[in-house]
């Protein structure tokens, strides 16, 4: 399983476009601390002496809108920060934004939502994060937020019935008990993220920055409640379980610990900020466990039909999405766990 | 009809990219000249004091592959002029290729069909190329093959029925003997051009250049043999006169004095090469009319569906490939027009 599958595009009922409240919410949530990265931490001035363009980039955009609305906020505080800095509103520069993702992203969708009036010059760029994409030293500021927590590939050890991190009955690593699951996820984390620091620490100019958003616990665990579904099925004989052994979301949620342990490994970036949070979240409040299985959906539906084909995929959304209750209930009770994690990095 | 209609998209029977055999053989025909232009004209020392990275861009791509080909021949011919300049093969710059064409265009075949082993970084960039794509000074070499002679639109005249330039029977000004519709067909392309030229000098380097290559008589006159199919549709009364007469193709195929005059109204260019020119064709020697009809076909299809809806459009394009004869005898009689233009234009 080394093939990614995107995020439903175009913009139908089960859209990625139409369904990304809860990486919105992500997002509103790390807005405060994104500005404060800008405004106070970022060497402007540095930047701007040897070109009078600004260059962003967007790591993992998807189709939208999230990536506007992030992008606009991003544009928005670099111009305050340059109206401190420079105390006067002529000779603003001019923005570059870069929108990444996978090949297979919808890139058509993206660019026709593209804002009308927007400030910048927009850019595609199609490829995985986790190696180059841009020339030495061109880029300014990057961002991405829910992205980076898909790992590149499922590890192999998962793969193989004989081998002691054979997840049985589950679909991911939280809420196993056997440790050579989590260690394999955490090991591939790893690598994926040595590849994508060494590659910005090759595009990102001294002293700018990159800020890193992650959703930690509440959307994760959700995931778990397609797996019971998946298990149902298996309990009722429709579904073979070695079908559900061998499917592992390829996603891992990194700790505090995580990130700093492959930033110091990496070298090239010093931590200026990293921060747990936990935002009000209206989806979470509101119990409102529909909307987030659709979200969920968006998200995952390509992967579920690769492993189990369509039909036991739609099966599985759709029992899913009568959990609504016992979801509603969970989420309740685990609000607290629902938190996100912020990290600002700056290169040396 | 100020909207624009893409050239068909994905790779399907009538998709641009298997039927665009014509544009690379025009692309083929510019092929020496573009070399010539990078080799002898382009004052590569002065662009790279600045930066370590040539940036290139593609003005109308299309989904490709004719846009793969053409980047990696430039890309080698400049490849090979540093080598000559530099006399070393340390220090080679990055390359960044930016791949333009309408909002609307299919981007996602694009991506999806780059080639794997590309020296370069690929980029899209939605938008009209009559407008600013990027920040100012930001180009070393610009590129554009069979694309500009795509008017913006449909001069309001030539739609107004009791305009001098109502154009009677006709879906072009090629053909035409009414003198108010080449005007006003003229007055379009200078009006975009102009726009076209104003964008570019600002993005373009000092001593960088622009190519541009149009196609001439050939592939236009060809256009003709669907206008009569429309007008047999008239004939037996299937269609109505006035929905021909009110169909203009929007494409203008300048002569050089028309390009001499806009380039020096504007001022910033000097031009380095202009050239008539008459490359061999395959496809016209073979007579081979039906290629030829399907590849027009993956070109107009969007335009003719929208205006005359899909039955009209079909049968009109089914009626012209039954015209393979005739047309087949008209490409060997007016062989010697198929020409083409070329033009290299370097920044002041
Ligand atoms: N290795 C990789 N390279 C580029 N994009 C990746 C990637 N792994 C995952 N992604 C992309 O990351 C996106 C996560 S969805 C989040 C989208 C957006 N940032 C938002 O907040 O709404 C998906 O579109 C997925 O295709
Ligand atoms: N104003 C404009 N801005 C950007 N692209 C344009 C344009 N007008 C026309 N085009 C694009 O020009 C392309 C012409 S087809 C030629 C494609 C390619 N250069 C080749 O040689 O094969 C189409 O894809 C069309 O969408």
């Amino acid at each position: 399983m080394t093939t990614f599958f995107p995020m439903n595009g175009g913009d139908g009922p089960y859209s990625f476009s139409k369904n990304s409240q809860l990486q919105r919410e992500v997002l509103d949530g790390a807005k405060g601390m994104v500005r404060d990265a800008i405004i106070q931490k970022l060497d402007i001035k540095i930047m701007l002496s040897s070109s009078n363009t600004i260059r962003i980039a967007d790591f993992g955009c998807s189709v939208g809108p999230n990536t506007f609305i992030a992008m606009q906020h991003v544009v928005q505080a670099l111009k305050d920060k340059l109206l401190q800095v420079t105390n006067s509103t002529n000779n603003i520069p001019e923005f570059q934004i870069f929108f990444n993702d996978h090949v297979i992203n919808d890139f058509n969708t993206l660019f026709r939502s593209l804002p009308i009036d927007r400030s910048y010059y927009a850019f595609g760029v199609p490829g995985t994060f986790h190696g180059r994409l841009f020339p030495s030293r061109s880029i300014h500021f990057a961002h991405s937020s829910c992205a980076i927590h898909w790992l590149s590939k499922i590890p192999k050890e998962l793969l193989d019935e004989k081998s002691p991190a054979w997840n049985r009955g589950s679909i991911h690593y939280i809420g196993t008990s056997n440790v050579e699951v989590v260690n394999a996820y955490v090991a591939q984390f790893e690598k994926d993220m040595e590849m994508l620091l060494n590659a910005r620490a090759e595009e990102i100019v001294e002293g700018g920055m990159m800020v890193l958003v992650t959703p930690f616990a509440s959307y994760t665990r959700l995931m778990n409640f397609f797996g019971s579904s998946l298990m149902d099925l298996v309990n009722e004989g429709t579904l073979d379980e070695s079908l559900v052994d061998s499917f592992n979301l390829p996603m891992y949620f990194p700790s505090p610990e995580d990130m700093t342990k492959v930033v110091e490994k990496n070298g090239c970036f010093s931590i200026e900020r990293m921060e747990l949070t936990y935002p009000k979240s209206k989806l979470v409040e509101e119990a409102d466990a529909k909307t987030l299985m659709i979200n969920l959906r968006a998200v995952l539906e390509g992967l579920i039909i690769n492993h189990f084909g369509s039909k036991i995929a739609e099966e599985a959304c759709a029992r899913t999405i009568l959990k609504s209750e016992e979801i509603s209930t969970w989420i309740k009770a685990n609000y607290e766990k629902s938190c996100q994690l912020f990290v600002a990095l700056k290169r040396k």
